[in-house]
């Protein structure tokens, strides 16, 4: 794709880049090659949480690190990525790629787009490319649609775009700080999913009768969120942000065969964050394509929230040190 | 409504109707006075479980017996009851009404259902009004919707109908047996549901997005069981009824504020079901606007899902001798 026109450095180069989690889903592509998304869709990224890759050149073949174990030449991360490679690559040449994620990898947690997004960073800086941001989303969408929000901190709004090249499909920074915003993530299976994402998309957008009405569900909540961003209408961003990813989950669960990720664990989590709220606890949460819960909730009840889950690690997305 | 043209019967009179449980929903209403559906729907009676009525003329005042125990005046139950009585009683007329259910009452097994098509059933004898079946789905629909389907045994289609006044909203017999077709009961919660169906029924028709194409997906998953039920193809009437389920908890799902029925139990059951067809056994489950589940299978394999579930109530919807 940029083969001929690119520099080679030397060095070995490392990026990192934050997971996140949207507060508007995208869910279903309009091409599958390009991974263009049917909808545009809005997330926070994750801070300190996401993936650290260093890239060099290496000879005779690629070599793969996965959390400091090389990977097998058949998994499907290796695949994923050579073939993400196989766009950069001059001819002739390896590379020796090692990825270190902070998150469990394939439960939910979007580790593919922070993958996708260092990996796009550390081959800007390999091939001294000098791409801007909104160039590097373009380029980390290509390895993983969500992975285009990965390349910014905090709010960041994916555009759907309309070309068939894909080229007005990328996604930039809302610059708006919320400071007091935290997230939660309850780990309710660290196990493999049984269907991935791409699958699980393809099968709804071909199957589902409820999804033809999901882009205006999407255009009403990315208003909604967007308001209550401008507004710090925390009520309506978490409402709006649960009632989208329940939402999601519709339309999978509507969809021949049923495509069902909760486990009777996440639908316990579900109702005590509701019985919270019946309590005027104000603590809301979203969920992706997995049965892992993320709760979003304020500051201000960091402690009560401790208190009702114990095992919640903790995100302050918009605070240099996390974690 | 039919005050006037009535004989009134001195005796005490007796009827039972039997619950019902759709295997392609009735979800939504075009007209709330009336009980009209938006979408046609089908369902199977079941058997010997349901509500027997007695009904008798009173002195003085309308009193109501609900399994044995007198009911409060404020009560919905006896609300409900004393509304749709008065759409037949005669001036300064009374009644006593005695309803015994073999089925827990309000928790998504359609007691409603049996109750007014019980009721509609002894109204017709107590003033001798001889109507037919059709005639006497109507009357029932007017207490409660699915009631108009419980007027039958085994596998009854109500016709949505067009008409304002409601005269071609009506059920009829498939008069198809399937005599093998066994359902069985896994009841999670006795509880009383946390919202009823009429106002969960309203709420999605108002605020889902995704109801809107709930329509075409009954057109089609009418057309699938009819033709499953034809053919005698279990493994199509399955899985178009589990389908059709989630799809009308998905609508519920995607309304706001979400309507949520399922309880933790209820996901460890559907996946227990999903195990079971990996595994070839050929078990499916439907379920109504509450936590409760419905398991679908033949009797060939009932011993196989009674070793798998010791607690299910087994129901035989084409034997006279039921449970």
């Amino acid at each position: 794709m940029i083969k001929g026109r690119v520099r080679l450095s030397s060095a070995k180069v490392t990026a990192f880049a934050p997971a996140n989690i949207a507060l508007c889903k995208y869910w279903g592509k309009r091409n599958t090659e390009l991974n263009l998304p049917v909808t545009s869709s809005l997330s926070i990224s994750m801070g300190r949480l996401g993936t650290e890759t260093t890239l060099s050149l290496n000879e005779n073949r690629d070599v793969f690190y996965l959390n400091g174990v090389q990977t097998d030449q058949d998994s499907v991360f290796s695949k994923r990525t050579t073939e993400y490679l196989d766009l950069f690559r001059p001819d002739n040449s390896f590379f020796s790629v090692d990825t270190k994620n902070n998150i469990p990898t394939a439960a939910g947690l979007a580790s593919s787009a922070s993958g996708f997004a260092a990996l796009a960073g550390v081959l800007n800086r390999l091939f001294k490319m000098e791409l801007d941001k909104k160039e590097l989303s373009v380029l980390a969408r290509l390895g993983s649609g969500s992975a285009c929000r990965s390349v910014y901190d905090g709010f960041v709004e994916w555009h759907a775009g309309a070309r068939d090249d894909g080229m007005d499909s990328y996604a930039e920074s809302l610059k708006a700080a919320w400071p007091e915003l935290r997230i939660g993530i309850m780990t309710v299976s660290e196990k493999q999913k049984p269907k991935g994402s791409r699958e699980a998309m393809a099968q709804t957008v071909k199957t589902s009768f409820f999804y033809r009405n999901w882009p205006d569900r999407v255009i009403h909540d990315l208003t909604a969120i967007k308001e209550a961003i401008n507004g710090r209408n925390f009520e309506l961003l978490g409402e709006t942000s649960e009632s989208n990813a329940l939402a999601m989950h519709a339309a999978m669960i509507e969809s021949s065969p049923a495509i069902f990720y909760w486990l009777p664990e996440t639908i316990r989590i579900f109702h005590r964050v509701w019985e919270l709220r019946q309590k005027l606890v104000p603590v809301y949460f979203t969920i992706d394509a997995g049965p892992n819960v993320k709760l979003l909730f304020l500051q201000g009840i960091e402690n009560r929230i401790i208190k009702e889950f114990p095992d919640l690690q903790i995100v302050k997305p918009f605070e240099s040190e996390n974690v």
